[in-house]
């Protein structure tokens, strides 16, 4: 039986290639999804494929649509969603896809440093599991095949 | 025929009864629903009914599963939501909040200035409406009946 | 037991003043709710509400961002959905209300002339029922009720 | 992870043929599905399977009860649905897919000319993204294994 | 509180006066809903609304569009169905409203006289609850309120 | 792609073997799953498991469980439903799992001689589609891989 | 707006008068709904209603058939559901009506000794709220409308 | 066509290998798929992810995230759950999860000694099928492929 978990936060660090390394690691029979992480084509593919908008506001726009559908199609492949909150970014497409995961009935697994639990409480609450680090993430997973 | 709207938000400006009065001086058949606005009493619902906890985290975690089963008996009675996003405060909650409405099939109006659309262009783009000021989304509301 | 219907279709005749005169002369329990019925406010409510747009092509999807949210949540409050279509305009909207009806598993009757059976003969096979005029749509309300 | 998308639209020119040789040619791990594309077997499947009809109305209700079927089965498997609308052909049934599609929370890429953005309006705006051209939509489907 | 009770059921005998009369002296807090219990006005409402067909098949499909629309919309209305079942008649449309709202989680009560336990026991073993008589029906509902 | 169909219907006769047998000559990717077709063993499985039960009448509730979670089981796994109704025997069973078929949204090809058409009308206007042999049911499913 | 509450737990103590009184005395707009209190007749209802059963097994599937019943019923008209487990009793039925709850997706308030958080843990961690005192329960319940 | 069953019930014994064993014996193409069994395990899984808890209940809480994680995930994988409840524990997480497949819609084969129908006399009558022993419920699932 294998697993499809999309890993939705940040497009900035490695932490994505942190928890498929540990994964492999142990094994675990998991196939991994997430967003685009090259973060100048995320921003930039509404005007890539339709061309010039108007403004900043359209091209955003314009990028969403595709970004969303990449998203939604990906979400619905996956058994369980993990998303990593950090300090930095405002991060709000994160949590969107977060909520939309528990609101769809997708187990979560939320990554969250300790610092961050009160702007968290919320979320922290309805996320089926909560962990601090990537490495505690890739436990909870394990865990499930033991 | 009435309808109930949720609003989503931060609970230390006074946009929720801006909404109130310009929609009822339209005299919109339309019940208000929201979160504890007392922030105190939010933060500290959990020990309030529970008694001490062991440290912030889990103070945390109690007041959080008395909001969210507050939260999630009104959104279920909301026929709309609407969420306000600003530029101070994480409103990671709200962010969860709006999105969690549109998985469950529930119409949004999200209201944010425009230079917060980077960040949320990836909310923007799954409302159903996006706006800039609570008073478009009184009229947005308001079109509904005309 | 009232019953709330959902009147889909073109907005240039005056098609749902006849069927509402013909309901409650038979004193049919029925709240009707539809679309904006003033053309031109239904094209520009988007730039009503959030101002001038770049060029027709936005200015058409602001407006219908609004049109769409109050479709939506009348189409929700619904418990049949009536839809004509006739041989003038190209009415996708109507025929994507209609469909969106039967997705959502509401009861769905289609008004349309029989010249037009061969275009709708798909959205017609799926409807749960087909009539020609206003009149026979009224009668197979009224039938619900004796 | 392999993706089926449906192709709905018309059944005249040999725009499937082309989408489904972009996306081979970008070896796109996509199945492509959608109606019987022989018009002519199209609307005689009913007679064909059932033998002769009273008149057109009920020739044209028998097909329809086999290739509503096909689509339903069909769009059930889909992943996404991509749905063409043109100039050329009323397209209600075309319409309806699209609409049946969100309807089922099934993501939609509408193709359609910027000359249609305003009879196209509204289902423009309920579907995840609107393009102009094939090429755009194989773009769409290809940034989603990016 | 009151309840909205579907009786699906023969519509030749007596039955449904007979539930309503014994719930009427329990007080008990219920509305009855059925389908049209004239016969010969449901056997020809198809060719009353829509004119005469080309023969009796047609003529049948035509009275159950208008039949099953009604069916449909009360049924949804149900907090629980009734379902009669008897010695005489194919009734094969009540097996399937009684089939309909066992899969639309609708609790359903089945009254079958004991002869008739063998080519029922499938639908008795779904449904919630199996009784003999309209007598016992009548107080498996007032059951609920005591 | 492969396909699975359910096959509902009595299991006096040998029309199952028939269907297959047509659909392997025509090399359809479908795979067919069905009740058990033993009627002894199938009227016999309850004693069988459970031993035996006080009376026929529990007996056959006994039975019914096991038959039940079977039908539930396989009814889950199909794509398609293909319910059979003829002259003989009541077929209760059948017509409820016809009606299960439509109420879970999944598509029902209804087989049944023309002079059944009145008993069956309702259930004919709800199925997808509508034939009078096996030949045509067959002609129907090869038609979706055509 | 008034809220709809499912007091499930066993039937020997007065702990739900205790929450009616409660909430009375708050003027809180809860109707509350529960089983059928009077033990004996809960028992005994199969019996009462279809006769005396073959042995004490089948006394209770003819009890539990409309018992269970009156509990759907209800469930399904709840807004919240309250379950308390104590020291005494199995309480399956209750642990089993609480779980019913999360998977309905309807809010649930577990009212539980500290003593008992071992053997309760999965259920507490599904729950929304856990409390240890009716008292509390009122409390969380008064908070959704303060 | 291979099925996947969930084994809900105590970890103490061995009754799962015995089912895994007689399946196996029969060639059931069924995969087996059930909670952590090693009981120490299960109940510090909590800890040992997160570190020390500040007390028994958080303990609990702690684990029972990660072990309610794993159970939902491999219950969504499940098409038909298993459920066995005995004389000894209180089992309030088996009734749970077996309640709780009952509400998602899936089949459920209650396995509990006839000295405990009494208790388990509601979670009987909503499950598919109640047998007494691991073999009777093996045989269950032997007559769905046979």
């Amino acid at each position: 039986m294998r697993l499809t978990v999309y890993l939705a936060g940040e497009i900035h660090s490695e932490w994505r290639s942190e928890i498929k390394a540990k994964a492999q690691a142990l094994k675990l029979p998991i196939d991994f999804v997430g967003p685009m992480e090259d973060h100048d084509r995320s921003d930039g593919i509404g005007e890539e494929i339709l061309g010039e908008q108007p403004n900043a506001v359209f091209r955003d726009a314009a990028a969403s649509s595709f970004n969303n559908l990449r998203t939604e199609v990906l979400l619905k492949k996956a058994d369980i969603v993990v998303a990593l909150l950090g300090e930095k970014y405002r991060q709000w497409n994160t949590a969107m896809d977060a909520s939309a995961a528990i609101a769809m009935n997708k187990p979560l697994i939320l990554i969250r440093p300790e610092e961050l639990h009160h702007p968290l409480k919320e979320l922290s609450e309805k996320a089926n599991v909560t962990v601090a680090t990537v490495d505690q993430a890739v436990k909870a997973l394990s865990y499930i095949f033991e």
